[in-house]
Parts: C-alpha cells; structure tokens; sequence
C-alpha cells in the first residue's frame, strides 16, 4: 500500500477526514473533516493567521465577505468568460473528464494549455484517445465553466456564483476598508474561508477539491512605490524560475531574494516577501526546505488577471510535486474590472509635499467607435476610460494590441491619448496588488503525509507539536489502587491550563501509546504507583519513545512550552535532545 | 436617529459590517465584515467555542463538514419537502413578500403557522390586503422552497443545496464520528461554519441574513439513559413555557432547572443544561440576564425535525425581542431518515451487565401495502422499519396517525407490531438529540447595539473587555521630543505579547481617545513626557475615562490580564473599580 493510501486509511479510520455523505455513497470532491482533522485545520490555518495577518497587523486587515456573490462581481472579475476548463465527454458511457489531464495522461503531451477546443478536439482524434473508463468513443471537448450557480430570491433571475476566490471580497471592498484604515497605503486585506470550483471530474481524494477553505491575502500598494520595507533580501528563495520552466528545466535552483528582484526573476517585492513567509510556514507546518520549491508559471498557463504567478509545490509521495499556495501578481486587472463595470472611482488619492509638474497621457474616449462596440454600455467604458492611467493604457495597447477592464476588451480605435504636462498637488492611481493565496485541505494531507513515519512496524505521526491535535494524553497505568482518580486530577490540571487533553484508560499501555502515536500526540503522561507517592508522573515522548518523570506540580508549564511554542524545558529538556 | 440606525452607521464608517457587493447596489441579505467587525465576530465564535466545546471536552468535539450537500442529504432530512416559506407576488410592481409576514403587518393577525397556501390567499382577498411598496394587487400564495440549489458536476443532473443548518453534517457523519471516538455516549458533535437560506425578502439588515455562520451542536444521548451528569439543578431559566404562549402570557417566569424538568417545561435534561449555557454565554457578550428570555415555540410553528423548540430571545430597541439561539429536541427524527434513505444501519450498541429478558414490539413490515404506496423503494423502507424501536413506531402511529421516517410516512397499514420477549445480552438503539443553534452575525449586532453608550455626547462602545475588537490602544502625547520612538517601542512590547494594539498618531488626543472608544477599545495607553523621565505611561478607561500611571515593565501584564482574562491587577484595579 502506498503512504498516500495508509495516511488516507488512517484519517478514515481514526477521524481526521474521509469523502463526504460517505452514507450516500460519497460525493467526489467534498471532504468531511472529523474531531481530529477539524483541530489540525484549524492549528494550519491559526498559523498562516500568524505568519501573514498579526505578524504584519501594522498594515494587513483580516475581513470576512459572502460565499454566494452576484453575477455582476465575477462578470467585472472576468470570472464568468475566463474560469473555464476543457471538458470531453465519453459518448459511450457518459462519464465526464478534464480534455487536458486525459490527453495528458493518454498521450503523454504536455504544454496544452493555450490550445482552444477545436485543437485538443482534433488531437483526441488523431491519436485515437479513448475513455479511460470504458474505452468508448470520445466526443467533441467543450469548455465548461467552473462556478457554482444559483439563483438568489425567490424564483429571480437574479443569478449568483459561489465565489471560487476570495479575493474579489477583497477588491470590491477594498475602498471601504481602505476608508476605515484611514487612507494608507501599503494595506493587506485577507480572508480566510470557503471556496467552491467545480471541478469536472475530481479525482485525487484530498488533492483536488470542489470545496476548499482558501487562505487569501491582497496587498494592496503604490505601483510608483512598489518598495516592500519589511522584506529581507539576504532570504534565499529556491525557485524554478519562467525562463527555465519554459525550456523544461524543473530542477529549482537557490536564490537570494535580492538576486531574484535585480534579474526580475520576481517581479514585485511583495510577492517576495510573501514567498519568504510562504517558505517558512510551509516548513513551520513539518514539511522541510528542500521538499518545496516555486514554479513559475508560462504566460498562457497563468490566471486571466495575472502578470507573473509562482505556484508554490511541495513533494508528494503519490502525487509528486503538487500546488500548495499561488503567488500571482495581479497588478491593477482586478480594480480595473470593478472601475469599469460599477461606474465607481477606485482610485486612492496621494497628498504630494508640494506642487510637482507631471507629464503624462489623458484617455480620451472616441464615443462613436465604442458605441458601435458596446452599445448601451459605451458610457460606462467611456466613464471609466477616464479614470485609466495613461501611460499604462497606451503600453498594453501596443503589447497585447488591446487593453482590458475586466469584461470589456478596448481597442486602439476606442481612445484618444493625447500627452499632457500639468501642475499636480497629488495623484490619483489604481494601487497593484501582489496575492497570495493557500488552500488548507491540501496543507493538512501534506502535514500529514510528511508526519507519516514507521518505527518498529508501528505508525507514528510525528507533526510539529504546535500543530498536533491532541496536545497530551494522560493514561492510568491501571485502573485501579486510586490510579485513576489521580489520573483524572492531573487531566483536569492539563484540561484548565487550555490545552487539548485526551484521557485514555483502555487496553495496556502500551496499546494506548500506539494509540495515541498514530494520531501525534506529542506527549503522553501516565500515572503510575510512584505517582502516589511522590506526585511525580513519567511523561513519554512520542518521537523517542523515550521517558522521564516530571512533578505533577511542574507538568502544565513543561507541557504547555512544548506544545505551544515548541520549546523543551527541563526536565523534558533532557528527553527530547 | 434610532440606536438601530446610529450603530449601523458606526458599523458602515468603522468598518464593522454593511451590506454586500455595495458597488453593485448591494444584495440584501448578505453582509461584508470589515476588520474590526471580524475580530468581533471572530472572538464571539471564539467564545462560543469555549462555553460549548472546550469546557465540555470530555464528551463533545467539533467537525466541519461542506456548505454544498448533495440532494439525498436533503431530502432525507425532510428539508426538501418542509423547509419553505409562503410568498406572495405583486402582480404590478413583481415584488415579492412573505405572505405570513405580509398579513402579519398589514392586518395585524398572528398565529399563522399551520395555515394552507388557500387560506392565506383568502385572508389577503377578504381583507383586501395590498402590495406594501406600490398598492398594486396581490397574486395567489406560493410554497417557496428556501435551499439555495445548483448542480454539482459538468452539465449533470446531480443537483446539489447549499445547506441551511451545519446539523445534517453531524448526522451524516455520526457513525464514523461515534466510531472515532470508541463508541461512547453521551457525544456531542459541534459546528461553527456558513449556511444558507434563500429568504424572501430580507430586509433586517444584520438580523435576517441569506448567508451566516451557525454555531450548532448536537448532542447524542441514549433515550433510556437521559441524565444530564454535568447539570447544575439550582441554575434558573428564564422563561415563557408553550401553555403561557398558547395564551399569549408573553411575560417570562423565572424557573430553577429542577422545576423545569419536573414539570416537563423542558423535555430533556440536555437541552435545559445547554440553555443554562445559552444565558451565561449571552451574558458574556455583555447582553445582561433581563434582557434574554427563552420563549417555548407552539406546534404549528416548529421545524418539522422538532418535538420542543425554545427559541432564546433579547431584547433589540428596533426589532424587538429577536432569536439569537434556538435549542431544540430533534429526538430520533434525523438520524431515522437517513436510515430509512441510506439503508444503513445508524443505531449505536449497547452491552448489558448480564443477559435480561427484554419486552419489545417488533415491527414487521407488511409488504404488499409498503410496495402500494412506496414502489421500488418499499424494499428500502422496509429494511428501515425493521431497525425502528418497536414500542415508538406504535406510540406516534397512536398519537399522530402515523410514523415518520424522513421522507417516508408509515401508516398502520404498513406494519405488524409483535409483542415480543427476549433474552438480550445488549440493546440496539437510535439515539436521542437535543441541539442548540446559533448564529453569529446577529450576536454581532446585539452586542454591539447593547454596547452603544453615550457619554458627553459622545459614543462609546462598551463591549466587554474580552470580545473587543481592538484591545489596547497606543498614543504618543505629541509627534517630537522622542516621544513617537517611545511609543513605538510600548506598541511593539504589547504587539509581541499576543495583544491586538493600534497605534495613532494622528489629531489631538482627545480625538484619539474619541476614535478608540467609539470602536470600544478598552484601554488607551499615552506615552508623554514622563515616561522618558521614569518609563511610566498612563492607562485611561473606556468606561471611566479615568487615568492611572503605570511602568512599562508591568504594562503587559496588566493589559493582558484585564482584556483576556477580564481581571483589573493593580494599578488598574484602582481605575476600573
């Protein structure tokens, strides 16, 4: 049995996590997560709240908006034409699957991501892919979009989305929030919670999921100062950077960030210094440096509203190397988006210290050719066409051939730049936006399955104390000759200290060890007939099985350090180096 | 100005709460949290958390399972079939209205609960009842069905609900969850996470939500073994019992626990104990005892799972008393329907001492009628009635005519009933379920409307020290002489210590004083020349706008100590009391 099928086998049994309306037979891509499950996602997720909200609560704001979101939102996102994968459909058998991953899997090409349906239509049939279920004919692929709809209110044609990011709560809010932190600039919004994609056809059990908690931060800053003050650049990234990626050079090589920012092999200092975090509190969750890199990601593979994308991949022993964050520089696509389609002024205002002479580029919309394009909307992109910078304007007009506000698509023949020279006392510009973004679900297999040890035949699951569900279990050594009763009041000592206690007094002790390692307590604390009469207690490591006694007296400070702030102090000191 | 209107306003400028996708127009029934209002939020699920789950560790844990549940769930839980609402439209303006609402505030009736579709529509026709928003006339009464629905999968007919309550997670996973936790009653499975419901037409702000965050917690119990062992008898409730509301005595009685129970005013002894919880907890979000009540629900007016229903109530100045928690005794209902859709078997079992003989009806399904009225599922339901507590199935086929089982009714004809003896060496049986239900967004406001104070025309936001928002703020006296780096290094000692702190320097103090109250922060720290003299800073109370000096060294403590732990150390002490 693989260890992706042991460690599966043990959330199952012992309650970490199993597929969803199990008693219905199972419903892929949803996952129910049990008591122990439950806490160890909620210890990952407390921790990314540390490394990215409240180490930095200077300038990051955690919020909290809606799931179900309207269809105007993810239509301005782009969402609604963008959020689209391949999908073909078995004539025989009509099971559903992803057209790339099967032409993947089938034909072992890969690259196929710019390719349109007809192209990955005619190479299912030239090379004669068949279903991989039942071997009958393949139909034509089709593009099918991933939000979840519905319709909100009563028998409305009012349709909402489940939202499959966080960040649009981000963008759409960010004026408010922007108001209520009192105008300053950098300013992080994060938000940690439920987001749903449906996937065609999930099929990687914790990996791939149709309802995920993601774990999502926009920062917001000055694209004129993109300076990032708290990064440190001696930090030493290990990267797969564009360049090497697109001639299929996977080894990742190590970099300072320093090195990274100079040769643009990371283009903003934000995501810099979010995959410095992103680094560390991968490691934080047990799973080591070197079993993680960042892949950058080909212009035709990224998002529809990003710049430059790294995906963040740790090792996997069935999955190999798989996506546990993205970090995506969305520049001004997303607040763009919202400009043009709500009709509100995004923009942030900067005082300047005095009045400067600036030169820049005016949008001037050409009414008649956006009427003939848009028809009753032509006010709209005309209204926020003036609120566009420039220069910016003018610079993807000549790249890309077109500019984009989220749903609309301008042309060279819908403006007018004309240069300008004027005397200024402050700018208004779109801020840039640096993201990153994690998925809990696919950080608790992975805790787990870099935990996953044997010693002796027998299963540890050694995590990080700081993250282990169960902080301690107490054991009776028998249950008898007021040993339990004992054990009950250095439980309840344990218990009101705060920690996470379990109270185990069935089958030998040694059976409750194997119990409780399997699970990862850290600690195991057991009452023997010394304990009556010099209140002391063996507490039992469970990653060197070996024991030392402890006062009863000293016991929730020793284990408190341990488990919360992962320091030994004596005598457990002495047991655990 | 209504207290109503003045906190929503701070809540809108503070960046508390206000309504969603605000570029778009807003969608009623659906919030953005700002960060201030989601620290609150966040630290009442917190509490929440604690006086449900933590304190009550031994026998209750927490699990998540999705917000998107496939239809069987739902249709097994009877949701389909009785989680409506009636509507009405307007036939001019389209507009849509709860009826029972509608007639409600335009006629003044009440107890409209047990009525029919047709009965509805003739009380609008009698009375003449208009379209409350343009005179225009009423059309027929609808059953509206309020599940949020959509399709799971590509172009499939798997339809699937965003669920409108976390409890059908608990009891499509009670098996595993029981198993988990070796098969041991009393159990209580606890969910804190988004639900949804597709109301009519909300328009409470803050207090009818489409999407929130239930707090919900079932708890397990073997029917013969319906002790409660941690309840406190002398505790009192405060109450209105179903013979009072049946008479419209909507004065509430105080009761202790005991007479409750003794005189069935409450049915299960789990339910008074979480209702016990229910007031202190509610208690603690700084909302005082007199201003909560528990009022019984009539018949006619329970959810179709329920045998007794207390919604807890308190008092808002603009709506009235509202539900912010409901505790109902689900009995055996929801875990019968899903066996009877699933064909598993759910029933715990439970060894005896030593073999007794045991007196049971068995119930024999008769399978020609089961086959008349049920089809190809009469398999299915017979299989299930075989499962069922005999001496039950006869008591609600004697009392109501018939027999539930999710979507299934049995009548008599359905079943033979055995009187049976027998020789048993351990029983076989449904358990039992008491829940309370909250939801956190209106106890966000609650809260925070019995928080808002004036004071010198000035507001103040009297939370409790421990739900905050903001927990200490920092203020240099001026910007020179030193005193800003000062204050920095006070903001960062607090910072480092856990603390939620704000540093502003902006405006004269008295402003800043201002501002840190109308958010309830509840301690303010200034930084002034003294403090270069002899490390001293002043503490000023929220509540007292009293001053003390106090050394930065003990400064820490002092503050932790007062907002987590609500305990005032000196030299505090002097000041709060």
């Amino acid at each position: 049995m693989s260890v992706a099928d042991r460690v599966m086998e043990l959330a199952r049994r012992r309650g970490f996590f199993w597929i969803s309306a199990e008693l219905y037979g199972g419903v892929s891509g949803f996952l129910d997560f049990g008591p122990l499950g439950k806490l160890l996602k909620r210890k990952i997720e407390e921790k990314w709240r540390q490394w990215f909200i409240v180490k930095n609560q200077e300038f990051v704001v955690e919020i909290e908006t809606p799931v179900i979101t309207p269809y105007k939102v993810f239509e301005a996102s782009g969402h609604v034409a963008h959020f689209t994968d391949y999908m073909v459909e078995c004539l025989k058998c009509g099971r559903k699957f992803r057209a790339d991953h099967l032409i993947e899997e089938q034909a072992g090409l890969t690259g196929l991501e710019g390719l349109s349906e007809a192209e990955l239509s005619s190479i299912i049939r030239e090379r004669g892919l068949k279903c991989p279920e039942c071997a009958g004919p393949l139909g034509e692929v089709k593009r099918f979009n991933l939000l979840f709809q519905t319709t909100i209110g009563p028998y409305s044609e009012s349709i909402g989305f489940a939202r499959p990011e966080a960040a649009q709560g981000m963008f759409t809010t960010f004026s408010r929030v922007y108001n209520a932190m009192r105008n300053r600039l950098p300013l992080g919004i994060a938000q940690i919670g439920k987001v749903m994609r449906n996937e065609i056809s999930p099929r990687q059990g914790p990996i791939r999921l149709r309802e995920f908690t993601i774990m999502e931060l926009e920062l917001f800053y000055d694209p004129k100062d993109p300076k990032c003050p708290v990064l440190d650049r001696s930090e030493v990234l290990r990267i797969v950077p564009e360049d090497r990626v697109s001639k299929k050079l996977m080894e990742p090589i190590e970099v300072t960030v320093e090195e990274a920012l100079k040769t643009g092999v990371v283009l903003s200092e934000w995501t810099a210094y979010f995959m410095v975090l992103a680094q560390k509190f991968i490691q934080d969750l047990g799973i080591p440096f070197e079993k993680q890199m960042f892949i950058a990601k080909l212009p035709q593979e990224r998002a529809h509203y990003a710049s430059q994308v790294y995906d963040q991949v740790v090792e996997l022993e069935k999955w190999g190397w798989v996506e546990v964050s993205g970090h995506a520089f969305r520049t001004d696509y997303d607040l763009r988006g919202h400009m043009a389609s709500s009709g509100e002024d995004l923009r942030v205002y900067k005082q300047l210290s005095s009045e400067v002479e600036v030169e820049d580029y005016e949008v001037r919309p050409v009414l008649e050719a956006l009427k003939e394009d848009f028809g009753g909307e032509a006010g709209l992109v005309a209204n926020a066409l003036k609120m566009m910078p420039g220069a910016r304007v003018l610079e993807e007009l000549e790249s890309k051939g077109f500019f984009e506000m989220g749903k609309f698509r301008v042309y060279r023949r819908h403006v007018e730049l004309v240069k300008v020279k004027r005397k200024v006392k402050g700018r208004r510009f779109i801020p840039f936006v640096a993201e990153p973004s994690f998925g809990a679900e696919r950080l608790v297999y992975a805790a787990m399955e870099h935990a996953f040890k044997e010693k002796e035949g027998r299963v540890i699951l050694s995590l990080p104390p700081d993250i282990a569900p169960i902080e301690v279990a107490v054991f009776p050594l028998v249950n008898r000759n007021g040993l339990p009763e004992k054990a009950r009041e250095v439980y309840k000592a344990l218990k009101d200290r705060g920690l996470l206690v379990e109270y185990d007094d069935s089958g030998s002790i040694g059976r409750r060890y194997a119990r409780a390692d399997e699970v990862g307590v850290p600690l195991a604390v057991t009452v023997d007939h010394q304990t009556l009469e010099d209140d002391t207690v063996t507490i039992r490591s469970r990653d060197t099985w070996r024991q030392v006694r402890c006062s009863i007296q000293q016991l929730p400070d020793v284990i408190e350090a341990y488990v919360r702030r992962k320091v030994a102090i004596a005598p457990l000191k002495e047991l655990i180096e």
